[in-house]
């Protein structure tokens, strides 16, 4: 017997869906966080009539046809295992630029997705949910990666042990301020993925998982000083920061002034770095303007923290 | 100032130098754990008489001058940077069988260097004492690793996010039981790394430092399904088991009875199991027993726990 989702048709509900920082240095392709900023809105409302409407109020010019579209390609995906024909319609604000680095495409398919699960009274899981959204990430970039969904969905700073099958481990990790810089220039995800290497040596790869070992280790042990030392990449930085103009500046400049560490947001261009107080970010932020002063390039910062919470319901009162 | 070590000419202690697995699975290099079975006993007497004098009381014809003998060795690191000329005598009687994959030179030197540091007065930290150990590694194996040495010195699990620098993470892990066999034979530890493969593909290295990343939650968390998901190996197990007879059959009938998983010890050929009850550890025993009396090649067998305490004194009376 099938379960049947409960709904009310003409509800609506409005939620934020944050940016997220995946390849978190050493954890490429496995670890990713949720940020407080910036994040996009989303407000869906569930009807009778089949189908997904689209509507963007934002100037990015994106797609509005629900198979083009990035929120499209995950409800389609959850609508196709609701037993019930149901549609959507959406209206998006997205704050997050494509294209920057900052998991643009899955704030809008978590987002969508989320959304729609709290219109169908909670019908399906979390895990379920990220692989709805995965079809939006399969959109934008050809891979169903999950390094972005599930912490946009889950919060906080998330380990992706497997995606075939999928296997989520939420990490419980201590407050950290998160500065981000987004340099105005274009870095396309396959670019990014093309000039990887595609073999490495093991002296590397075990360089690597010893990190990745410190840094799970440090966000759960809550030890801030080793979280920082873990946090190094010999394989995946040394090749794609090449395509983010100023990084090594950015990085030296503030892990002298007292950043954990950070590294490339995604795949670029952003740029993130993590610190345990606030006036650390505060400073890094003026490190990230001034580097990108001089080089003369625009940017846009971001001083946030880490986002315990995930995808959130904003009340129709503070719309 | 120096500080002088404060020491008693003729004092005696014994100890107990446990048993350990390195290279846990996914952890090659970097991730290793204490036993409370096997463990070789040694007595050291520290004396105003410089220079290192050996002497075994088991059948192995370990060579016993100081610079050609693992404990030797260690010690000699450790009476390096002591200010003051002592020597020692050491009486050593070993139970782990040397090339057993199960750490026995690690035994050797780190219990040597504990029990020289419990005479001194614990003048030495436990990072120094991990730093003159691995003299003996060097000497055993031509590299100074770290991955027994620091389970046997710090018991437990322990992460060797850098050797160096040297840095090490204690992982504080739920129980666990650990099934052992060693089948009789040798696999030289130079000869295991020697059919290594010096370059692996990225995505094997991205599912691998999901695994480590898995399994340090797992042990962190004390979610053993979590652990038991994170114990794979996709890069050193296929080329090595190669080496060691009815692996595959151990590893398949173990886990199919419950095992949470495992894999060679070390460089091998010892094989070993983990698992959260008594009964199925002992269950694993029996299975090891009768795939190794199938192919008719002879096995020790160890059903133990981990060793949350490492290298400890056995007091004079129970000697």
């Amino acid at each position: 017997m099938t379960i049947q989702p409960i709904y009310t048709p003409g509800q609506s509900i409005t939620v934020g869906a944050p940016a997220t920082v995946a390849n978190l240095v050493c954890g490429f392709d496995i670890l990713g966080l949720a940020l407080n900023a910036p994040q996009d809105i989303l407000t869906l409302t569930i009807s009778d009539e089949p189908g997904i409407r689209i509507r963007h109020t934002d100037d990015y010019q994106l797609p509005v046809a629900p198979s083009a579209n990035v929120a499209g390609a995950a409800l389609l995906a959850l609508l196709e295992t609701l037993p019930v024909p149901v549609g959507f319609d959406l209206v998006a604000h997205k704050h997050i630029k494509p294209g920057s680095g900052l998991g643009s495409s899955a704030a809008s398919a978590a987002g969508a997705v989320v959304a729609a699960n709290l219109l169908l009274n909670d019908y399906f899981s979390k895990p379920d949910l990220v692989r709805f959204a995965m079809h939006g990430e399969k959109l934008a970039s050809g891979v169903k990666h999950a390094d972005n969904i599930t912490p946009c969905i889950y919060g906080g700073v998330t380990l992706i042990r497997s995606v075939f099958p999928l296997d989520i481990v939420p990490l419980d990790a201590p407050p950290l301020f998160v500065t981000v810089v987004h340099p105005q220039i274009e870095v396309r995800t396959a670019d990014a993925r093309q000039i990887l290497k595609q073999q490495l040596p093991l002296r590397d790869a075990i360089r690597q998982w010893g990190n990745i070992a410190g840094l799970v280790a440090g966000l759960l042990q809550k030890d801030y000083a080793l979280i920082g030392r873990s946090l190094e990449d010999v394989i995946i930085e040394p090749v794609r920061s090449i395509l983010i103009p100023g990084f090594d500046a950015v990085k030296q400049q503030c892990i002298e002034a007292g950043a954990l560490g950070g590294g490339i947001s995604g795949s670029g261009p952003s740029v993130f770095m993590l610190s345990e107080a606030e006036h650390t970010a505060g400073q890094l932020e003026r490190i990230m303007q001034e580097v990108y002063a001089k080089i003369g390039l625009p940017c846009k910062t971001y001083v946030t923290t880490l986002n315990h919470h995930g995808v959130t319901v904003i009340p129709p009162s503070s719309i």
